[in-house]
């Protein structure tokens, strides 16, 4: 049995954790830090946990805390981690980091993106990160003491992409990537582009080939390609709370028909529980996997035969977020890998 | 260990059950009917199960299924049960119907309501069927052959009232009941008024004081009351796919302030693992309930004291239909009450 | 030609006003008074009203404004518009508030619903306050200098409920209401219980039985009774940006039919431009009457002929506030009642 | 004065049309067609017309009708024009296609996209058509006798590219289109896929790089580049019930700065009345167009400067379809360009 803690309890994806760990066989004991909101119960937060007001949300305290439980969740803004990951590695304790502070290799890309640079303390941790998407990394996240929980996005649009990139089937030139988002994707904190009035019946792109997670997809599909992949991304909320839909335009480095481009992924994902390859007759809905750790992936063809056309959906709290933490906490404690994790999507 | 079968499984209700049912523990077999679909995956129908091809739908067969399992599950139009129970009585097969073909006592509002009659064969299974409100008959259900799981606007508007009438609190004159449902409630058939361009942003009541769970409201409300009661309803449309929000203002008998109401259902309920009486800070809300089988309930007087506004919120696929059913399963077959139920909502 | 300004220009009301004004052809200059966004062009705060940018909002200068302009339309928060009336009414300038602060005639209202007191200044303004429903008060807006525009709620319940109250069929006992309402009812302030991922998919009262609107539904409803009428009122927020739908469930004195009742609105409502009588075959929609003045009423009597179940639809930023203050602009000015006011709904 | 028919008239692009003729001051006449609906007032389908139960549909006579009216629009399925097009020109009637029988200039793509075929009758008028984008074709659309009224996604895609493929600034390589849409772009008639259940809180791409407006784009797309241009296009189906909102990642042939791009597409734009060029700071989103004949447009610069993302946003059933078609009426009546299309946007 596991001692855990879920810092920055009081946002979106810490609620989805505490949700999936609540249920976990292996977790005895759940500690929820919010600097907000620490002294309340979790229903003043979290409405749908009102019956659990035995749950107490806690004050940040980090030496304390990494002697306290085996492993940590770390929901944090933006370079926000270091003296907690710093005494969590100090103390033993592992490190789940849903943050981003260390999903990126190359320390010189943080400053550009996140507006803060790693250090001579962090570095070695950065170095010694496991980008935590398992069906990619495994094997490294079984033994990890530190692990990168991947972006919502990138874990759509790598999910998506692996098949191709991994089989030499990328040619030249930039990954086009427009993917779709639900409105938690943004966080709990209210603002005008988020109010409900603004985003009913409405659509907008954000961040238009500057979004934090390009870096983040370049990485990984560089390591896949074996070769550096570029990738213009234009994400897009969409009036949904939940959800992921992505789409990507691959130049195709040779002939590849739709046929067996579903048979590439199939074979790619065989033994995965939670990637569903869909076939040539269905495509993928944010409905069919929103409430689970599923994340569909399909791929088509253009008819000129020169471009990949791979789609993915998934759950940004779960599969994009809080499943995929689990998933990789699984790894790290011996569970099984679908431990707690078994939910069917809520449909319709 | 239980074999089990669901009639109607291509519908919301029989989709719900199959995805409470794939995780219940106790069951060990599952059937799935539907005359619509018989011979194809499931995956065809719930997108959300496409992982689970290996459950193909079945054609109708009232005596074989009887036979082959404990327990069905009829999801069916008004006055379509009849065959099936019959064969399930026969063959000792026990029978929790999602329909409404066992709901209401007295025969005689069958046509009225259902445009159905019993019929000799089926009014001793009428008078021996057990109103599946497991907080309300939960004795009885332990112990029923044929249970008749309530409709879902029922289930909201009896658990928020029942304190008050149970406890004498109800005065002269109609209880006003507005209701607002989500749309599956309507089941998954197409028709124009649930066209998804027509409901989005829209709002609109139905059946205004003619609504068929009117009586099933009467006749358990005056059950509780020990005397007449009558209803007046009106349900409403909401553009949302899940839940139900029940106001209902009641005629006072005699005076109550807001706190000892409170107090009142907390003490009706102090026991109960899916109703939660929220206190005079909360209200219910469809989000705090949709995808678990809770029931959140509360009240509040008016100023003049002259009347109760009871309100409750629950997910009508859940609390109002399949969770509901599997809750009396557990209680049917003696498996802990919450067994396959302890899903948290999904939230946001 | 009439010079206008709006107060309060960018908010909700004040930018469905702006639409309203930029096409009506009696106004020749619109001042648009945003402390907030002084300085700023309009497409900053509408995005919908980008081509506009010629337009800039102003600061708020009382006595300036009340004389440059005719008409003052302001929407303002609960006890803040005083100076400017109190300077408006001391110029000459007509103003059309839709604001609270003049719409209950009873004084020692404000302090307990509006947190704030009206003094010797202000209470002969306040007595010669018209409030604005034209369909009830339309002659003595004509003549008024200072008009009450109605709240969203009272404006949909009083006039689903007029024909009855005039008429003497309602009976004692309170007036029981639901009512829903889109989310841009709570205004253009983002705030936890507004942000898109709450509101989706959900439902929820607020302030039972203790909303503002309450004792403005109860004066105007007494009045048209010629003795008091209690109303217990229930608002609930629905997945929707606009759009309210009210039901009033309302004791009956005498005997009604529902043939008899759905004529006798048609004869109150016979030469009325904006409220149409829905017959017994149809029933109120929000997505029937949003984006445009309508007010959509009819009504329905429970099968014990006991209560009648009055319910209306309407757009709460049109005929429940900037819509509704452009008729009464009208009126004021002498101009057809219906300019600038004949956009038919937009649908679907 | 002129006299118009809506043929297909209980479609959503039929009663868009006829909200915008209601009140367009050119037209003394309007007659609609439909044959489902022969008979009926037009509030029977159309809940936001209640108040004009003076006008029936009528059922479909295509000699009379073209000598009936000087113009119909007509809004009908696949192939199903060709009758009521050969009377229409017969009779010297002008026609503007809603739907797709004129679009394409190449005849052997009817078959392919179309499942119909033009015959030697209605070749003659093929070649005549002129496509109806007023910003490309506005001098041929004056003249035209039967115009073909653009798709909803190629109308908003091409507007977005055309300063580039005119400049020459497009390079080798497919564009790569992704494109979000609104549910009524789908039609009034309900099916599975459009059920409210089953789309909100969803998003889905459907018939990925084989959809019927890909031969559209590339027509219109190639002409403006003066050389074959290719698309892949992916639409995908949005939880709203208007708008569209297109992303296109467009191969450089040339640097190209992002000033420098939104300069050229002002200088493209300058003088039309319903493209909005958005500067650097704006993005395209829908609720800043719904309502209204508007469509907002931007581009980006990738940080490699070799793509370019050129965004655009438009009300479907407006700019993308009724709207579109009044303003190709206007120019072919020689009414002002704007007559009754000047509705800003319902926001929010």
């Amino acid at each position: 049995m596991v001692k855990v803690a879920i810092v920055g309890a009081s946002g979106y994806a810490g609620g989805e954790l505490l949700s999936l760990l609540l249920s976990h066989p292996g977790v005895e004991e759940i500690h929820l830090i919010s600097r907000q909101h620490a002294g309340q119960p979790v229903g003043v937060v979290f409405p749908h946990l009102v019956h659990r007001d035995d749950l107490v949300f806690e004050p940040l305290e980090p030496e304390k805390l990494s002697s306290a439980v085996d492993c940590i969740f770390g929901s944090t803004p933006a370079g926000a981690a270091r003296e907690l990951v710093l005494a969590a590695m100090r103390a033993g304790c592992r490190y789940i980091d849903l943050g981003a502070d260390f999903r990126l290799r190359d320390p010189a890309l943080y400053p550009r993106y996140y507006r803060f640079a790693h250090d001579e303390e962090t570095l070695p941790w950065l170095s010694q990160a496991v980008y935590g998407l398992p069906e990619l990394h495994r094997e490294a996240i079984r033994k990890a003491r530190l692990v990168a929980n991947p972006g919502c996005y990138p874990t759509a649009v790598l999910l998506s992409l692996a098949p191709l990139l991994k089989g030499g089937y990328v040619g030249d030139g930039p990954v086009q990537v427009c993917a779709l988002s639900g409105v938690s994707g943004a966080g709990a904190t209210p603002a005008p582009g988020y109010h409900f009035p603004e985003m009913t019946e409405n659509a907008r792109p954000y961040q238009v080939a500057t979004h934090r997670h390009t870096p983040e997809m370049e990485q990984e599909a560089s390591w896949l390609a074996g070769r550096p992949v570029s990738v213009n991304f234009v994400p897009q909320l969409i009036p949904a709370s939940r959800g992921i839909l992505a789409t990507s335009f691959v130049p195709l480095a040779r002939e590849l028909t739709c046929g067996e481009a579903v048979a590439l992924y199939r074979q790619a994902y065989g033994g995965e529980r939670f990637v569903r390859v869909l076939d040539e007759e269905r495509l993928p809905q944010i409905k069919a996997v929103a409430g689970s750790n599923f994340c569909d992936v399909t791929v088509r063809i253009s008819p000129d035969g020169r471009t990949a056309i791979a789609m993915a959906a998934l759950d940004n709290l779960r599969k994009g977020a809080a499943g995929q933490a689990v998933q990789n906490f699984n790894l790290m404690f011996g569970f099984p890998e679908e431990t707690g994790l078994t939910a069917v999507p809520v449909y319709p």
